[in-house]
């Protein structure tokens, strides 16, 4: 549960006072004692006897919201005439809308744009089906999956609770980077069904982005696209994270001096997020992980809570067969990573790891150690949250990510790709600029999606997987 | 194939050439000897010396386009720099975008409309799963669902090529009714499998649009789709035409003062727009109707050329047995419907039909019977073309047809609401406007989608399958 006011939790609440001096004074102070932040004040109406104001107040969660419009009816000669939640209204209606590029005004427009014109160009995409990347909307179109089954930390909600997340994921493809997506929610966990679905759909998109898609069968339903289908397949939530961790990691490691082949790193959470980060961060040169889920670490031999990920954890990390509990594993640790749940990690913990601790801890809403509780030991902290320092948000690679991809016409992602792009964020953030509390670029940084575009472009000619053979910008 | 020029084959050609008096008239000849039609002239650039102009001109065909260049770079002095076909460009990267209704500027914005915020939109829809209707793009978005199979006149061209139709009619969609509508092309022919794909991305959805799927699969899909999901389901080809060629029908009977119950009505093709239709026009009172095929009349006991659509219709019309050719058939009717094959009504067959034959000639481009060859003998004409009088557009009934189904959230779709949006466009054509050439509305009347609309919801409340209560605007 979030306990400082913010703008995701914001009420707008109409009242209705005597128009006289000194109120605006008692309403602050109504608010300010419940613990409310007044973000703006709006003028409704004013006459010789009354006036109406809008307050839109951020509180922490709900019932801090109902605590505010309370302290506010208690002050004497206002009335509270409507509250309204801004989160609900931003959602009437829905987020996203589909709409023509250019105008239908005239019968001469839509003979061109439909029938008979637009017969011409099916013909020709018939005759070339790669003219379709330039004729249609399909060189600039993603199509965002799930199931509906890991949705934030909801879990299986479904596919129709899911609906407003891939909405809230369509809107920033296209403010960030000017991609076009489309939610596609899906009737079904089954993860044969899944591909089969998706690859019955896949003719009008140039890419697809998975969404909280549970694992492990987010695992399969990605290969099995990756290798049926001729247009990339990225699954954002396990490696979105892993480009931004190994981002933010390749930054906090030029802070303390020290090299990714030399650091040990110990991961709480064996799920597909920190499986994906475990993969990349390998491929990135680090060789000393330990990973810890909630029996401890994992190691080669163990028996108990076992399955096919943690498997490939335990023959792929842990050379030494560390036993313990993950508090253990941090001992002489010099990079923590969490993508597991709250309060887990003590600060005595987080003490004993190596010199200049870099604690990245990213469970949502609530992290594996608080950074206040963190901050006496540790050099570079790290979480999920918007609300401190050095946020690691998927949202800083998957825009510009899908926009290199899409630039190119790529039939596939490549693990070039995901360091390319992980290298690309760390560098939108100057030497000169880097500080503990500053080791990934804002959300809001207008450099991040053309370097990350740029650096996935080039990997997919690299790697041959550019459809799009010369390097003209759309 | 097209003989008059139109903007659907239009091109620019940029022309330059030296600055001196009668060069404008010289081009302007050589277009119009050509044939072409000059819909615009810019300015590009003038010097002391030259002139960079670009003209905008209307062709017939390719063909023609290729003539009028030609032309023109026979102009003594004039260089054909560039030639752009219209129509082309205004499919350069698509014709539809996806974008978010608000813009996310600040991470206040992102709060809301991504985490945390969503979380709890998430959550109200996963304990009340109506409330997707309002807080989701699903109560205002439609599928348009192909297979590719019978796009426009091009036949079994595939989902990709279908890919720019689909686009045009989203842009319909939204430029005339504010329907939000997104293409899926899908990449299968099967019915099963394509009633299981749409099954399953339904979830965000509001209704479903199929569009330009093959005949005898279709009926088949679009019944088992309106069996399985609680949105209503509409085959555009079938009861897009039927819905507006009995509102054409009926106003030219208005015009020729006779009664629905009253005409023998003679239909040229047994595919599933006829089909629709004659099911259509029998719900509306219509008795007497002979259907022909390449063969012939359609009658009960012919054994050649049958399949289970043409066994319907044998068993439900020509109750008389007529056996022979359309144009025989057409003797003493009143009302000819075609939805078949170019120039095979002759102009003696129509001589021969009853008093004011209505003649609805929708083969497309070429229709049974030139308006031109019609006209000494029919009293009212109609073509699926736009450049004669009495277009017959699916785009009159479907975007106001899915604005009122979503108005109510409507949980199906019922010949009563076919009916209703057949009267509603029929009645915006005043009686005292109606004319013979002037019997439906046009596609820019901005009040055919209001009244198309509202006739649905209406019919939906009395029907039942209304899921919103009250019937305040959205």
């Amino acid at each position: 549960m979030r306990t400082t006011p913010s703008a995701s939790y914001s009420l707008t609440v109409r009242c209705s006072y005597q128009n006289r001096p000194g109120m605006l004074g008692r309403v602050a102070s109504a608010v300010g004692r419940a613990g409310g932040d007044i973000g703006a004040i709006d003028i409704v109406r004013v006459d010789r006897k009354t006036i109406v104001r809008d307050y839109t107040i951020n509180a922490a969660n709900a019932e801090h919201g109902e605590r505010i419009v309370e302290a506010l009816s208690g002050v004497r000669g206002l009335e509270v005439v409507n509250v309204s939640d801004r989160t609900f209204l931003m959602h009437l209606g829905g987020k996203i809308e589909v709409s023509g590029r250019a105008p239908l005004k005239t019968r001469d427009d839509l003979s061109m744009a439909y029938t008979p014109g637009v017969a011409r160009i099916c013909e020709a995409i018939r005759d070339d089906r790669r003219k379709a990347f330039t004729l249609s909307i399909k060189g600039n179109c993603v199509a965002i999956v799930t199931d509906g089954s890991a949705v934030l930390g909801l879990g299986n909600i479904g596919p129709l609770a899911a609906l407003p997340v891939m909405e809230g994921k369509a809107q920033i493809f296209k403010d960030f980077a000017g991609v076009n997506a489309f939610p596609i929610c899906l009737g079904t966990q089954d993860p044969e069904e899944i591909v089969e679905t998706v690859e019955r759909i896949a003719p009008a998109f140039g890419g697809i982005n998975l969404e909280d898609i549970a694992a492990p069968r987010c695992f399969e339903v990605e290969q099995q696209l990756a290798e049926r289908l001729d247009i990339p397949v990225f699954h954002d939530d396990q490696h979105g994270t892993a480009v931004v961790t190994l981002a933010a990691l390749t930054n906090a490691l030029k802070i303390v001096r020290k090299r990714l082949r030399d650091i040990r790193i110990v991961f709480s959470g064996a799920g597909a997020s920190a499986t994906a980060c475990v993969k990349l961060l390998q491929r990135a040169g680090v060789q000393r992980f330990v990973v810890c889920d909630s029996r401890g670490s994992i190691f080669a031999g163990r028996r108990k809570g076992m399955n096919p990920a943690k498997e490939w954890i335990a023959a792929h990390t842990n050379p030494e067969r560390h036993k313990g509990s993950l508090n253990a594993a941090l001992e002489g640790a010099d990079v923590f990573v969490g993508l597991s749940a709250p309060n887990i990690v003590r600060p005595s913990a987080v003490k004993k790891m190596a010199k200049d601790p870099i604690v990245f801890a990213m469970a949502n809403p609530v992290p594996e150690i608080m950074p206040e509780k963190a901050a006496p030991h540790a050099r570079v902290m790290a979480t999920g949250r918007s609300d401190y320092s050095n946020q690691i948000n998927n949202a800083l690679c998957f825009p510009g990510f899908f926009r290199g991809l899409l630039h190119v016409g790529a039939k596939a992602v490549t693990d070039g790709m995901k360091l390319a792009a992980a290298k690309a964020i760390a560098s939108v953030v100057k030497r000169s600029e880097l500080h503990e509390d500053y080791i990934l670029p804002s959300l809001f940084n207008e450099a991040v999606v053309p370097a990350v575009a740029a650096a996935v472009a080039e990997e997919a000619y690299k790697a041959r997987v550019a459809r799009r053979r010369s390097r003209r910008a759309t």
